[in-house]
């Protein structure tokens, strides 16, 4: 079976990976996507996002580029598919549009019941009731021996930290201070034991930090 | 008055800078004194630890050989000076020895009276009862102009950046998961009105932030 990893996932210089009052218009939460302005000046999600060429090449754009590399399928919390609460509004299909940029099974962690759904591009969202260990079950079958991309929010990453099923954490701590909001390193006594960082790499923007499990 | 700041303050990867159960021979918890790896392995420190010539000039270095310029007193919390708990041990003068690296006025908070304690080299801790304002203003009337280091531990330099009464922050984020400690940014929902992050300078093993009041 592939391996669970995070990848270029970033927390605030107090912690936050986060903000709190996620909407529409803030899917990290008021303040919150300033989190992701490091990747945003990347070459690669300039090129995304309709503009090749502009941006930077460099430690962080190299990051970006093999976040997903070997990766199968990815797990993601019901935050991170969209800001609705409670009921499902059938009408939202993920913040990414008609052709997300997955393509490949994305399962995603809930409380409601929802039929999948099949984006273009391959991606399809399967909507998982049983527990975080069901999730990665049926992510790892779908990955097909490629590793499997857990996604968000730090919620869903502090949960699986603390069962210790991640294998690898790729964190990137930005210089920037939220005050308040969602942290990943929260109840996690004894994460001490079995994990470890084993590799700094600052870039001029931010510090990217590779958090594996210890050998024993 | 002087400035309140906070000089190469360490910072785990997930965002402690103690450890639980300080004692003797943990002054920063169980395993927490890998937090300050970084500035030992300095040639700053290896001469103060009887080794000059050791240790690694550069980055780190430059930081903490001018943690003390323009300092004229400091304030600290009570578990900064010792381990000991309730009522004094009056036999415990400090971590440091008769002659401690400090050399001005020490104002240690506190809830037990204590008589001043002056040592060699012209440290004298000074102990407050009532308050961290009133050990500011005390503080600054002993530097004479110049300004006083908050020296830690956590807990002081929370409830004085609750306050809004620091004026500049030095951080140091080392790659080290402690899984468990005392945070700075812990319940300081707000700080980000107050406080931004003016520069960021990595080293090869550390993140040097420097904090500062938003001007208005």
């Amino acid at each position: 079976m592939g391996r669970l990893v995070v990848r270029s996932f970033a927390v605030s210089l107090d912690g936050f990976s986060a903000a709190p009052n996620q909407s529409l218009d803030a899917p990290f939460g008021r303040g919150g996507l300033r989190l992701m302005d490091w990747a945003f000046a990347t070459r690669f999600f300039s090129a995304r996002f309709g503009r090749p060429g502009d941006g930077a090449e460099g430690i962080d754009n190299d990051f970006v580029v093999h976040s997903d590399d070997n990766i199968g399928a990815s797990i993601m919390g019901r935050h991170m598919f969209g800001p609705d609460r409670g009921p499902w509004d059938l009408n939202w299909k993920g913040w990414w549009g008609d052709n997300p940029p997955y393509h490949h099974p994305v399962f995603v962690l809930c409380h409601q019941k929802r039929d999948p759904i099949e984006m273009q591009g391959g991606t399809t969202f399967t909507f998982v009731n049983d527990g975080i260990e069901s999730a990665l079950r049926r992510a790892q079958e779908a990955a097909k021996g490629a590793d499997v991309r857990l996604a968000g929010g730090p919620g869903t990453v502090r949960q699986y930290m603390k069962a210790g099923l991640v294998d690898e954490l790729h964190l990137v701590q930005v210089p920037l201070l939220l005050g308040q909001g969602e942290r990943i390193f929260e109840g996690l006594g004894g994460v001490e034991d079995l994990y470890e960082c084993v590799e700094f790499t600052p870039s001029k923007a931010v510090s990217h930090l590779r958090i594996v499990k210890k050998q024993r």
